[in-house]
């Protein structure tokens, strides 16, 4: 056992930090103001991209920032799952980062998906110019009159006929379809309702000027449009696509999912504890500056306890969440369920944590965009929901666990 | 020892119930969609009430269901403190009611201190408009630049020359400065620096259209602006009031701030009861009829031992808060400091516990305004920070109860 | 609704508070010495009781504060459930105090069932006695062989033979067996396994010199024997009674159980509410005496925000057991059924967490008997476990609720 | 990062794991019989090691399988703290394995002290004969009548008077001093009060049967003894030892502990962690063979849930003690204190946690040694008092995130 970071990843993590430090944290002030400027409210129409992320993503990508998500040395940079681990973190601090290095979700697992299992059609069409950073895409799975925490309820059809797939239904919660680069979602949904239970579903991939993709409002998160980017509600009526739209085949769609869902969740898990980590930060510094009775906050009440108990929880999510990468690396996302599950379960419960200490010692400074606490409180909100709430992972983790013991039992 | 309610207060309660069920829940999702056409983004100069309320606040007037919040039986209809905190909590169901029955703050909380405390001048001008529901108030105690648990902190200074006071500071947090109707601020600041630390602070009204008073913004509550009240960002810049404009006299800020604050902390609480037993109705709602894995969600993982730990958890707080209002009608707000100090340190984390785990059941509808799950949580995490984070009233509750034990063994 | 106490209880409660002080407290420690000097191990046929208890006993009888749990004028003091809830917490300060005003489990529970349900014969020759003290008596339920959470699964059968009732089974947990003036048991069985699932269960009285009673050990409760009491584990091989032994008839069992455990369950909690009262009373005392870093220990870390929370915890705690007893006063124990389950959840976990908290300020000294908190926890835990587990409580609140929410929902 | 196993560890692991499996876990139940009946009651002085225990260790040693504690390849196996850590674990299976794999608290530590600091005297005198596992040995720290978490309150003295240290002074819950093998003790106390605040105190042998060391009794931890081992409270009344009996020389007692405490915390935390994971076990099993309601007990309510969170909560602790164990193979103790006041924040009340739970789904058979619930739950909560309680080490992590946040500030 070794819990050094391994040479490449120190490396890459110490150039992405060098690079945060010096040119994203001075803008990221900045960045929120032009985009309450240039994105304030919910008419997605009229959104921009402030103007200097071109410019810092143009940078980036000269550095060689760029794709490190990716395991693959020449697309990539031939970082491993849990290399590119502690670098996901570090880009978690910030809000701003992930986008300045192409590594931001959806596009990410987009990009996975395509990667592992498109065709090269579809590669030359679509990766290409998500791993360029010249456009942008969604993902459609969350439906809003099912529990959609439960894949199979799944509504959305996409059916067969002659050289198309047409595709009806209704999604919600799509990142980034907002956003003025988005040019392609994958749409999951039914194509054989009476195949296995995990044989049911597909994924195409849908072009978002396709006549019948209507895109009906952004949601807030928590109030918070998530502007460039947002999270749209969207009708898929009669939407035609070519039958060369679809990955890998009729009824490989949770195949798929499986797959993009095992590293995207340790990019989130690392994200969100950059994020705690940045939270904490922030209660170190207000406990130890602001005074109330005659004290900094930190020596009044219980603050110094919850500290350290933050601090403990935060460390005890990293090591869980390096350790389900390092998983996934040598056993595959597949046989690594329990451990991603638990992750998932985890973090996003400490990010939240930690969120909630620290508006605590900001008061009036936590509720309003003066502090980034409230979209902090969004992301982690969001992702306590996200890719399942955290019951289904219970369920999940103690399925698993009692199948272990009866095998443990049935050994002896 | 009797639990049960009062004829009157189980008759005004009979009341206000079948009001709300009839006129204001029918209208209230209208009221959401009309407040984001009418009121939508931060432009506070442009917000409107929608028209609706005033007929709805002219009909419960008729019906005499009207300033219940006072203790006065001419000008309010007689409740006491506890009386009044079961009709609290039924409005506290509905974020627009307390509005309806002239029952929200902060016009509750300043009536009540110029009913108590205002001269015969100060509430021919200003309280009876506002008993008549036809102006609005606000208050402005917080400051931006100070750790405002601490009351002492206030820097805004309130000066003597000639025959005014002249105000200089900076207070935020003062809700209901965005409303059209809101004419005047009940401003608390500093009077005497040399003086014993709890006279050292005073209360002036200052008509908001005095010379000097600059409104800046309003500030999102976790995105929410609460149009058409909002809460203000303002400056006093060398403003001037005349000498009786002051409440009491120089040096009775606290006092009289103690004073507001003993009943009011009993209406916010009640309210927040009520609301959580809103949001516990569509956990129950959602648990019984979403389907996921072929179950009803509440049949699914720790669902029903979560209905069983919210349930006992409000019905607890519902009892503290409504001893602590009999307390307050017995022997005062100040000899009930530990049970009022409870009370705010209980009932608003009931709420956002219980606001947090009916978001998990509802999914994405729980992120945005499809449900008023976001409002509530805002609602909920305002509250543990407004008015003394929990922080703060732990450390009065330890002190109490040490003091107390500290009594007990002496006597032996 | 009115939160003081009646004049009735305030006497009572008074008086016995007084007698505590002066003749229960200050023999205590002795007390505990004797027992370990008397009733050192598991031996029970050896175990004796302290001679000073006798006297005590005597004492409090004649000063009238005998019986106070029993709601009739005659035979007790006719105090309701909710007027002597009080004096229940007030005993729980002491373990030794319920036993000297005859007012000690499971005594107090064999005396409501023969009151309320007892024949004449049987009220003769049990209650009479069990009320002057002369004797005591045990409750047989729980059983090692079944989740007897769920009582339907009891396994002891209750035979009719000519003129006899045959018991055959197992029963532990048995409070009580060891003690050396303990006559008989009320023993729960089977005697219809085809009737309904409420009506195959029956009551017996089975005098402990029974032939076929064998008596197998006495059980520690984390290695607490409660001698002179003892928790006993018993077997019923072939003991013969006569058919009047029987209460009330044939398939009773469920009904008298019902009848008994909800006042029971009001005096539990209320002597946990009291433990809990004396162990936070420990807290202080410890946390303002004990010096470390040079601070008293409450000054260090969360200790205070530790205290405010236990403070208030525990005063949830009272209230919302006073109001399940004023429910059971008013409406009965069948209909107050969400409240008792509600109060058996809340007030052990409570008194669970004060003593655990308590515990970590002692330090070594909370670990052995040179306090008394070790059987603080110990009767803590066994609370939380005894009359059904936390998890049944909850089930039963969460199944009430949503049945109450269903007729809300109908009502509309 | 690798979070394999080294094939040592991972060897060693598996012999450990198989000899526990054929020779310790068929003999526990009948250990513990062994005990109740040679070493019933607190009368050490009649304590008995049960015959098969020297059995067991003979063969343990003759496989190799001791002292596998100890970095030293030629005295014990030459495994790191890292590579024992999983293997401590496993012995935290049962409570009996530690002692026959000669790997036992507080022997462990005191071998430890002698290996680094004793002289070739003391070595060969008292390291020689514990590694053999000939003797046992004594470590006496804590005092009753201070705060022993805060060390420098230790009132024990010891004085120069010729060629002689005098001890006078009480210590108590000194581990292992009821054994009938134990030959000395390691005492820590005060040689010089004027010094620096650590250099004050001092190690001194002491063997047991000096005249003046009085041992007065054994103290049950909630109710067990921990027969034959014990913890003792002692007395030394003017008792002398030779000059060359203090460890390292005076004023070194506190360098002495810390490098004691940091491998032993491991130990201590890993073992633990073993011991959660056989309550895990228990919970399962309970939950799928116990029937309830028609159902087994983990289909009911929250049981899942609680299943994966506590599996969630062991995986955690597990990181983040084999990460401690990690950093003081790396950087050594010193280096690592936040590491190792974490784990010993977390593991105990990880442990205590998963018991807590266990025991609710064992009903009274959690209560008595028919399981070792009890058992486990004194080994628990004695570990969150023991060597600091939790808020001690909360105080030590906080203090050093401040000062780790602080010189990130300066970086910048």
């Amino acid at each position: 056992m070794d819990f050094s970071l391994s040479d490449n990843s120190r490396d890459y993590l110490s150039r992405v930090q060098d690079f945060i430090d010096q040119h994203i944290a001075p803008y990221e002030s900045n960045y929120r103001k032009e985009n309450q400027r240039f994105n304030a409210g919910p008419n997605w129409r009229e959104w921009q991209v402030p103007p200097h992320v071109a410019e810092l993503k143009a940078m980036a990508k000269k550095a060689g920032l760029w794709n490190l998500f990716l395991p693959d040395a020449e697309l990539g940079q031939g970082l491993s799952t849990l290399e590119y681990a502690p670098i996901a973190e570090c880009m978690g601090h910030s809000l701003l980062a992930p986008e300045i290095f192409n590594c931001n979700a959806p596009d990410t697992g987009n990009m996975e998906v395509l990667y592992h299992f498109g065709s090269a059609a579809q590669k030359a069409r679509w990766l290409e110019p998500l791993l360029e950073g010249d456009i942008r895409s969604v993902f459609c799975m969350t439906e809003p009159d099912v529990a959609s925490s439960d894949a199979t309820n799944m509504q959305t059809t996409i059916t067969a006929q002659g050289d198309e797939w047409v595709i009806n239904g209704r999604k919600w919660w799509s990142t980034g379809l907002g956003h003025p680069d988005a040019k392609f979602a994958i749409v999951m949904g039914l194509t054989d309702e009476d195949a296995d239970k995990h044989r049911r579903h597909s994924m195409v991939i849908v072009p978002l000027d396709t006549a019948g993709v209507h895109i009906e409002r952004m949601l807030p998160a928590l109030g918070e449009y998530d502007a460039p980017y947002g999270h749209g509600e969207v009708v898929f009526d009669d939407v035609r696509v070519p039958k060369d739209h679809i990955i890998v085949g009729p009824g490989a769609g949770f195949k798929i999912a499986q797959g993009r869902l095992g590293p995207g969740r340790i990019h989130h898990c690392m994200r969100a504890i950059g994020a705690a980590e940045r939270a904490l930060d922030m209660f170190i510094e207000r406990g130890t500056s602001r005074i109330a009775f005659g004290q900094p906050l930190l020596k009044l009440g219980g603050n110094t306890e919850r500290l350290a108990d933050l601090r403990v929880a935060i460390d005890q999510a990293r090591l869980l969440t390096l350790h389900a990468a390092w998983q996934i690396d040598k056993v595959g996302a597949m046989q690594a369920i329990k451990a991603i599950s638990s992750i998932k379960l985890v973090a996003p419960q400490v990010l939240q944590r930690v969120v909630d200490e620290t508006m605590q010692l900001y008061g009036g400074a936590a509720m309003c965009h003066d502090t980034p606490l409230p979209d902090l409180l969004a992301v982690a909100k969001s992702l306590r929901i996200a890719d399942g709430p955290d019951a289904v992972h219970r369920a999940t983790i103690a399925k698993t666990e009692v199948r272990a013991w009866q095998e443990r039992m049935n050994e002896r």
